[in-house]
């Protein structure tokens, strides 16, 4: 079983959204064997939908389509569909009434807008969408099935969990094909395909291994497909277990792990807790660990001191250390940390300094060097960094690494 | 002139990956008036792609593709180019030269699989690729030009700019195109089209209108086409001063600005300094005001106290408030801010406190409740927001909505 997806408006072909939907969509689809052979984005132009339409159908039965189902009159999805169909369109009093409703509850009333996005093509079965005003849509012809959704992430996501995926799954009973990923970090793509060549080259025929590297980090994805699912898992578990055996040092979790949250877990193993003070991160490490639930059980808090001065007064550095030093270096970074721990009272800190860019570079520290100092108050590890030119890939690698000098740090001292 | 960009790799089918390459480039293409009027992303298997690239061709003289160079033996774009176009393949010696002196530089080796990177198609010009390992390829078949680039972002970023893009401007002089964008926050997508709608039906046949909302701020993008570039500008300020004028107190920016430099700017104008008080949003707003450059001008650093504790101790918050009032209430954002006003001795600053979910609410405080004060030592504004369950969501929400605060403040008072 396959499945298309089709995205429809000119925000993602002129570049001005990213479409973060559509890889939400395929990992949901792929979760019930379904695969999607084709993502594709077309401009809202009625006679490229329906061509895009044509198009894919000639490869697959199921097309699912996001975007164009506004009120506003650049959204022309749901006209072209009836269009397509050949049907006429009605008006969905249903539709009205609750999108009355909400606004009501809001306080507000509806617009002539609103009005005319509960017309409907005669043909289309209606999707409640709780998440907004615009209801999703699902045509089935003959076996032939589109679904209509409205671009907006989180509307698109509640009609995908609340009514289309239970559709899908009735309509389509899939055919088995799982997934598993091992992450990993410290090391390079080509170098851990050097590592793990033996058992690359020794893969049965029905597994396919993939390596998707980003900034420090390699996944290692084994896809298998198959007729039993029970027997497609335990073959990619038999096979992960060698792969990882080749590398234990670089792998740090599987699936949909994040250092942030290895890390987290780790820490309330160990009854630890944790803080952070930021000076070129600003923030973004306290913000990566707060964005997993529950992260209050082991954070208490941050120090984010940018300037010298705060540096100085919240980080109890000594202005000498400072002045000698600079605040790009060993020295600073471990007064930092000795200053969060007396001053927050955690058992593990963080510290961080360095230049993020583009400007405030030297000769001697150039733009990207950074230094990171992880440690309780008996033992600290510092790194030091020199990194590109990117002030916004400098701080993302830099807080990355950070986290995992912090997993390194609880797995050696516990 | 049109152009489709072709994205190769089962990392984004299968939803591992979010395809943020195409948005980059067709934003580039844009702005040398080449249209992308289609994105594909299809399995890295040789059929698929070559029957990819038939289907484009059939529709336009220009295809960007990325993916499927790396290194490992899931990576077949290469080979099947040299298929597609019919040719054979050869070592390109120049490339494994900067490879092992990169490497070399690195103090490693190269391996095996680097050196079958040099492998090149025959009929390919060879786009040297300072940022990786994997060479851009450029294949021009009697005015059909295919391209091919690495998938890892900063490494297409490199070849675009340095090497396609100037190539794509001498093979294709281009017919313009040109866009203006107005960033507005504080109010939704219908009721701003019902505020414009005037302009909006009266626009000239060459402008086209796109409402682009996302997460409280919608985007409105005007296009236009034609012959004299200069002349399309003037067009597009014209309609652009009428659409803001009718809705001028919700417009904070254009184009690429976000909340936080139009914030920093103010800040920077009104020789004004910032620091923040973060609970629920964990060094969000922190984060976002130090991704701009220079952001050390106005900003001095922040105390992210997530715990009881550290509002007591870091932002002098009188456990009284926080026992009568709890965490989250207008009352202790401002007894924070006060604390970081006195502590931090900053112009002016922002305090959170909120429940982001999805844990922790109650009957009177359900999850989503936060609050959020702004001010300086005179005058202090606050919002109380009630958000919903996604604790992602209702982190970057209340990021925004703080940041807008924050710029509202500095208009209302200098």
């Amino acid at each position: 079983m396959t499945a298309h997806i089709l995205t429809i408006g000119d925000e993602i072909l002129i570049g001005q959204i990213i479409d973060s939907n559509s890889a939400w969509m395929a990992e949901q689809l792929n979760l019930q064997g379904i695969l999607v052979t084709k993502i594709v984005s077309i401009s809202d132009t009625a006679e490229v939908i329906r061509k895009a339409l044509d198009d894919s159908f000639t490869e697959t039965n199921l097309i699912l389509m996001t975007g164009g189902l506004g009120p506003t009159k650049d959204d022309i999805t749901k006209k072209t569909l009836a269009e397509y169909y050949g049907v006429g369109m009605s008006f969905h009093e249903a539709s009205f009434e609750r999108l009355s409703e909400m606004f009501a509850r809001w306080g507000r009333s509806t617009t002539p807008a609103h009005r005319e996005q509960c017309f409907m093509p005669d043909n289309a079965k209606i999707l409640t969408n709780k998440a907004g005003t615009a209801p999703g849509m699902w045509f089935d012809n003959a076996g032939k099935v589109a679904v209509s959704m409205p671009g907006v992430p989180y509307e698109m996501k509640y009609l995908m969990e609340q009514e289309v995926l239970p559709l899908i799954t009735k309509t389509f009973p899939g055919k088995p094909i799982t997934h598993r990923t091992i992450l990993t970090i410290g090391e390079g793509e080509s170098r851990i395909a050097h590592r793990i060549q033996d058992i690359e080259d020794g893969l049965p025929n029905h597994i396919k291994l993939a390596y998707l590297p980003n900034l420090g980090q390699v996944r290692l994805r084994l896809s298998a497909t198959g007729d039993n699912l029970l027997e497609l898992k335990k073959d990619l578990n038999t096979q992960a277990t060698l792969i990882e055996a080749c590398i234990p040092e670089f792998v740090f979790g599987y699936e949909k792990d994040t250092i942030e949250n290895v890390m987290g877990q780790l820490l309330l193993k160990n009854k630890k807790t944790i803080a952070t003070a930021e000076s070129c991160t600003g923030g973004l490490v306290a913000h990566r660990i707060t964005s997993i639930p529950g992260a209050s059980a082991y954070f208490e808090g941050s120090i984010i001191a940018y300037s010298y001065a705060l540096k100085e007064k919240l980080l109890n550095v000594a202005p000498e250390i400072l002045k000698i030093y600079g605040a790009v270096s060993e020295e600073t970074v471990q007064a930092m940390l000795k200053g969060l721990l007396e001053n927050l009272g955690t058992d593990i800190g963080v510290a961080i300094s360095g230049i993020a860019g583009p400007g405030g570079g030297t000769p001697e520290k150039p733009v990207g060097t950074i230094w990171i100092a992880v440690g309780d108050k008996n033992k600290t590890n510092t790194l030091k960094l020199q990194l590109g030119k990117s002030r916004s890939n400098n701080i993302k690698y830099t807080a990355t690494k950070a986290l995992d000098m912090v997993r390194r740090f609880l797995l050696e001292n516990s």
